[in-house]
């Protein structure tokens, strides 16, 4: 069962602000739950359909955290066009302080969700577990970014911080900006560790930014296509540049 | 001025059978347009306000294909959340028989309008002109596929076509089946030609699509991630594996 005022909360947090003031956020589908409950995030409460709880619920599971909810209901509650069979409200982990790292993304200004969704994918793909963000970012715990980590979210964290500030004090890893006029990044030595940044998906990386970077790094165009999807390039760079 | 049989024929082209029966489709956006009229493809016809008339008409175009229409006139035939200033009507072009080529891409069964576009984008970053798609592809001409491509669709065709019979048939170039437990494309040497085939978001390709390629090639994973999105396998394929 669940009541109105548990269908309140969850659709409210659709938006970003009560998000943050809750410090919850939502999961849907069948594959999105089945990797939240294999990592370490604190589940507040599973409202899933007969069908999850008879096919898909880990025998391990705390039976007091799952509430039984039939499909009418779980439309009501639901931001996915298709409703799959369970949601997840889930506690938002502290991503304040960030962590020392070998290899790690940063992201100025990352406008679309699908991107950001890709990036982290890409970034679980390549076992790199940090990623860096401007507060212009979009938010990791949007639904649409979570749905397109395809679970990935819960394996890679996203720290929201002052970008610049960060890249001027931290000295520890060089840092690579993906520009359109860099040095070739295939030409380039393979690295173990690094910081890569990658700019917003008209506009680039913000000329202050570039200026304190270590290395300006592109991928060489042989056509006409005037840029590549911020996704794509993240994907290419981190397989041509991290050993 | 529009009238209320162009707006019922442009809005049916929404639909891929009319987009075929009639042998049209629809272009909409400053950027869109802007890079059809640097292409080669036959206009039928530009619906523009007089903001796209004034700022963005190219002194060279022949007066008689534009029609004034507002920007409400617009909003009814555009497929855009937003309508954007201008919508072409355009003469698909004939796509029947397969070139011969360097290098090309082969699609199994990409479903995702955006995923397709992208990779459009993705081939002409490299100076790849040819796609090959099993009919099951997503039609190149669909909406949200063109707005995708950010007008390289113009620069690179796709061919529909029964793919295993393609592949079967097709000797003068080596076939590269990109899979989860192929050889590393990062250690095989780098090639000026050849058809790399790349499948479906969830399923991959067809195994039997597989059985008559040359060469199964994977991207190393070091992370966690089950898969890359099939747009981001594609770029860095192409960035790899082609000199």
């Amino acid at each position: 069962m669940i009541s109105k005022a548990q269908v309140k909360h969850i659709r409210s947090l659709d938006d970003k602000k009560k998000r943050y003031e809750y410090k919850q956020f939502v999961v849907e589908g069948i594959k999105m739950v089945d990797e939240l409950l294999k990592s370490q995030y604190e589940i507040v409460e599973i409202f899933a359909t007969q069908y999850w709880i008879s096919n898909h619920a880990p025998s391990g599971i705390s039976k007091l955290k799952i509430s039984l909810i039939t499909e009418q209901s779980l439309s009501r509650i639901s931001g996915l066009k298709t409703p799959n069979e369970v949601l997840a409200l889930v506690v938002m982990p502290d991503a304040t302080s960030i962590p020392n790292f070998d290899k790690a993304l940063a992201l100025d200004n990352i406008q679309d969700p699908g991107n950001l969704g890709s990036i982290i994918r890409i970034a679980d793909w390549f076992g790199i577990s940090t990623i860096i963000c401007n507060a212009q970012t979009v938010d990791v715990y949007n639904p649409k970014v979570l749905q397109a980590t395809m679970g990935s979210v819960f394996r890679v964290t996203c720290y929201y911080t002052d970008l610049l500030n960060y890249i001027i004090q931290q000295t520890s890893n060089k840092t690579y900006a993906a520009v359109l006029n860099g040095s070739n990044v295939n030409e380039m030595e393979k690295i173990t560790n690094g910081l890569i940044l990658i700019g917003n998906e008209s506009a680039g990386i913000d000329e202050k930014l570039i200026q304190h970077c270590d290395f300006e790094i592109s991928i060489p165009q042989k056509g006409n296509a005037e840029s590549l999807n911020a996704a794509v390039a993240t994907g290419i760079i981190c397989n041509t540049l991290f050993k």
